[in-house]
């Protein structure tokens, strides 16, 4: 093929045997001579079409369609005519595999005049994923480390007593461009049988090979492989959730989560730490409990998705610093204690073999890197999935869990820190808290004239003071209160005027003795949410203590880091974490644990964190996106900064001034719950 | 430091700031300011002065020695007050370690003044490795894949939380100029237990990194450590070597062998590729017997030399096709079936722990290339040993076994094949054959006047007509006739007229009922070397015909290159391999096995292959080397090409005619025994 003439030279005339073509919708154009196909002009060209097979109208990946008419402005009449009719080749694969009558391949399809070739969306390579609700990824470019490549190769013969290696490494650089691969032993170990089991007819040879990072054969398969697969992990401390993931289209194919195994050595962090600490040599158990636990997640997505294990390459894993270390295998202990440095940072890939995850042997689980001592690879996917770097904003982004994780910043500058929020959120230490499950109150409103409440539970559509209520919950009963139930029990009762700025209850001039959702202990009551028989829902003082003391780590958190950042206000504040997601922003202010700002400017960013093990699993660029801007995010250590515990102190209280918080005031006032 | 001026202007008055330094014997020479150390100043010049501690006085690497008295020519009185006296830490490292008196070390040691500076081999990083004998390894520099860094960091603070990684990184590349390096999992579960072990005294971790091929971390130890091994395996089909060396030195440490296990799936190499075709699925049964071979291997080595298998880092391994691919766990059926192709024939880098060798787990495996389906590692070894390819002369290399690897060429060319010479030279298939083991006849003369034969036995110096014979024997007995017996009986038999030149017996007129060493066997008869009671250790017309097909082979493989070299006499040729070692070269060309040529340019190469697996373990440039050179060598394939039986059948008579072979003639004509 001659070099073509890339220039817009709209005056010249052409002799017959050089044909002008333009690509839409990139209005990439050029030049060449009859008979070149559509794909050779399209890489000519840069052009952004796919193609797995390399042009043997094996894949059907490069198909584009014929823009009919004239194009006067490009002096071009692009008809019928002015390709070639479809080969034999192309009619089988059309027979076969189908085509839209208006589409051709790309490969197949041959230059005999001027013509104006739209590339439909699906032939790109570069496919766009378009984010459409919290838990979708942001617009993506999908561009996977590892993908598939088809060759054909002349059977060896005494003449030709090439290694099976030196055959497959000549062909995959001479039709696709790659050279000085490496090969794991995953992909030399099943090379012959491949090749000879894909012997399907005539003298050659037929494989795909997975090629990672363009540097190393992890993989390879007898014939034309279409589909690699991969997995999204996000370690929890108390759950593992992996998504099972098309690496080609970013469609999520299975979703699935288990229980943290390790929650035998205990049931948050510190404690598990604090195990590894009195145990000295016990990492490999905890390490060896959540790789079971990967495993069986891994077997359960390939089993509900119906594909093979072999068919995984790739998995992505976010989790905070001590599970990210204990996957690996790194013993984490001294991150529990000062100056609570991180062994490892950086993003890091590691064979799925040396993990134990049963994916196809040459594949790899990529790390996303971690921040700081308690600022992990889950923060890391927080800041890919909702991109403040990205941002003109000043942007806020809290990933709520027993420690939140705070990220505050923009284009030019991150800073983020962890504050110690405790396990409150999480319906623990609450003397009726409870996991976010059916039966748990999640909704709360006390009317602040009568004082009662009406609440509303998981898995049931209607109020608590509404008909039918009682036969709604017949089957789950009302079990406890959850993490956002607490909150907004807490929020309203304030409102209510039972609670007051400190937190302490205050029964309004009421007899407690006469309500029927007052009990009195000592000097102080307990507010009742609901009675059935024994059980007692109610909120105490120490409930309300501990959702002070969480909200308050968490505001200071905040707090520091605008000072830090020299703002006193934030454009944008995300709300990430299973229950980040799950609270009623409103409430999250009405407590104060987030700063004062315009309702509409606050959003939940859903799992953010397993949203960015996701971008990473689908986007090799993504990778070296967030090990560039978590390299250069500054750390904020709460535990040492000077005013942390002024600021923690100071917001102690419930919101209540309209100095500090006018735009709640307002909302307030909106709903006539103003207060004085 | 200021850049040193390395330009020899004699005649330039220095001031007293500025000092010449000579280092010997490179004649390399610069000016330095005062208080350079002698390390800085070799390293600005290049000079090859070892140091492993980065000039902390804790290696001892940096020796050297001031040469005193007046230079003339270099303008140089060379003093001892020209350097600094000793300081405390190098009196220090004197008084625990050991200096010699005229030592100092390079890094303590402060220019003063002119001086000339001898630079000892035992401080020169590219040692020379001089070859003494034929098991020795030719002239070599030096230089492992391997090598280790020793570092000292500061520890965590609540103010630097850097992790530990990004420390012990930042520190390598300060110190040694060592960055962007990978780091294996082994090293990085390593990493903070080593850092805190090495914590010895004041506030800074010590510790030494293992740095592979300057990309990789694969180990790290606390403190400062010294020393790294390797093991260089040779996989034969019947036995295993392996010797365990010091990467720095090239000492080997410990030596020992094993039997091959995969004997119980067939003896020689066509057997158990038989035993693949006809249990499909079974090589992963193979590998798994070979590579315990290799771990029971690397017991004993390490139990032998006293050493820990942690401190083995590099593996290098040699062996036929079939091994080589077993060992890598590649099924080698397809080595079997013609066209014989390779899976695999570059030179690869395993890690142990894919390899299942229990060495350091960081640690890697070199495979050596292979050439061609017939033609392995083991021949790489032998060219990497014997190096034709840096050779003017025409070099002829055998490596003799149960298939004769064959290698022709210099500089320009090499060409090699495989002949299948059968096992008769391994003692195999012969009537009275054994492998060479005490007991076994191992040198025979026969009589050409009473054509009775005496000989020598492996284990006893003495022949079996001198005496006291019957009593050196008493403990092993005459077992059988080894290899290079039954070479030097047949030649024996052929020169004394007992033989023809078509390998007939014949009875020179004799009654054979007569003499006691003829035994007739119907129209034919044997020949008798020893009888013991009911044991006769005889050689019969089956014998002899079955060297004849193996020195025909061998000759007939040999004029294959030498036609398609297009040369009709060689200069130097070397019998490799443990029976080529052994044979006796005069014999060798008496029986045809090799072309005729002057005798005193024959010589025994020792185990070439496993000298070639040595050198690839200690230096680095050596595996770049063989890889390039095995890329370039011609394969000939003896089973296709034309002239090949021919040859075959024209080389079965032993020689006789003086035109073929008129160096033999003349060496048998001195020994009296020219033939008509």
């Amino acid at each position: 093929m001659d070099q073509p003439n890339t220039q817009n030279n709209e005056n010249i005339s052409h002799p017959d045997s050089i044909h002008r073509v333009v690509f839409m919708p990139s209005g990439r154009r050029g030049e060449f001579p009859t008979d070149t196909t559509l794909l050779e002009a399209a890489r000519a060209l840069g052009v952004d079409l796919d193609s797995v097979c390399g042009g043997r109208a094996v894949c059907g990946r490069c198909q584009v369609q014929l823009s009919l008419g004239e194009f006067a402005k490009l002096q071009i009449n692009s008809s019928v005519e002015n390709l070639s009719a479809p080969s034999e080749t192309e009619d089988r694969y059309r027979r076969i595999k189908g085509l839209k009558p208006d589409r051709r391949l790309g490969c197949q399809a041959l230059l005999r005049g001027n013509v104006v070739i739209d590339v439909p969306a699906d032939s790109q390579i570069h496919r766009q994923v378009v984010r459409k609700s919290a838990d979708e990824i942001r617009n993506l470019q999908i561009d996977p480390v590892t993908k598939l490549y088809y060759v054909e190769l002349p059977k060896p013969s005494m003449e030709d007593q090439r290694s099976d290696l030196d055959r497959i490494a000549g062909e995959l650089e001479a039709a696709w461009g790659i050279s000085n691969l490496d090969w794991s032993m995953a992909a030399l170990t099943n090379l012959s049988p491949a090749l000879r089991a894909g012997e399907v007819y005539g003298g050659e040879f037929k494989a795909t090979v997975a090629v990672r990072d363009e540097s190393e054969a992890i993989a390879v398969w007898p014939g034309f492989k279409e589909r690699l697969l991969g997995i999204a992990f996000d370690v929890g401390t108390t759950t593992v959730a992996g998504h099972l993931c098309a690496l080609d289209s970013g469609e999520v194919m299975a979703s699935a989560g288990v229980m943290n195994p390790q929650i035998r050595f205990g049931e948050d962090l510190m404690s598990r730490i604090s195990y590894l600490q009195q145990n000295e040599g016990s990492a490999p158990e905890l390490t060896s409990a959540i790789r079971e636990a990967l495993r069986e997640l891994t077997e359960n997505l390939c089993a509900e998705a119906q594909v093979a294990a072999d068919d995984v390459v790739e998995m992505t894993l976010v989790g905070n610093p001590t599970m990210h270390h204990l996957v690996l295998g790194i013993d984490p202990t001294q991150l529990g204690v000062e100056p609570f440095p991180l062994i490892l940072d950086t993003g890091i890939s590691v064979s799925a073999q040396q993990l134990g995850i049963p994916i196809n042997p040459g594949g790899y689980g990529y790390f996303l890197p971690c921040i700081a001592g308690h600022v992990g690879a889950d923060t890391a996917g927080v800041i890919l999935s909702q991109a403040p770097h990205a941002s003109e904003e000043m942007t806020l982004v809290i990933d709520v869990g027993t420690n939140a994780e705070i990220v505050l910043g923009h284009q030019d500058r991150l800073i983020a820190c962890s504050s110690p929020t405790g396990p409150a959120f999480e319906g623990a230490q609450i003397e009726c808290g409870q996991r976010a499950a059916p039966g748990a109150i999640e909704r709360v409103r006390v009317d602040p004239k009568t004082l009662k409440p009406r609440f509303r539970v998981i898995g049931v559509d209607i109020w608590s003071d509404e008909p039918g209520f009682e036969e709604a919950i017949s089957e789950t009963g009302v079990t406890g209160i959850c993490g956002s139930g607490i909150i907004e029990a807490v929020a309203e009762l304030h409102l209510a005027g039972i609670v007051a700025d400190t937190g302490r209850m205050q029964a309004k001039g009421l007899d407690v003795g006469d309500h029927p959702n007052f009990i009195a202990r000592g000097r102080n009551f307990e507010y009742v949410l609901h009675k059935s028989g024994d059980r007692v829902i109610r909120v105490t003082p120490g409930d309300i203590r501990a959702i002070q003391l969480a909200k308050s780590a968490c505001y200071s958190g905040t707090k520091l880091l605008m000072d830090k950042m020299g703002t006193s206000h934030v454009d944008r504040i995300f709300l990430a974490g299973a229950f980040g997601s799950h609270i009623d922003v409103t409430y999250a202010m009405a407590i104060g644990l987030i700063p004062d700002c315009d309702m509409d400017t606050v959003a939940s960013a859903g799992n953010a964190a397993g949203t960015g093990a996701r971008i990473a699993l689908l986007s090799r660029s993504a990778r070296a996106e967030i090990e560039r801007v978590t390299s250069k995010v500054e750390k904020v250590e709460t535990a040492i900064a000077e005013d942390f515990q002024e600021y923690f102190v100071a917001a102690i209280n419930l919101p209540h001034a309209s100095d500090p918080f006018p735009k709640l005031e307002a909302w307030l006032a909106e709903r006539g719950l103003g207060k004085s």
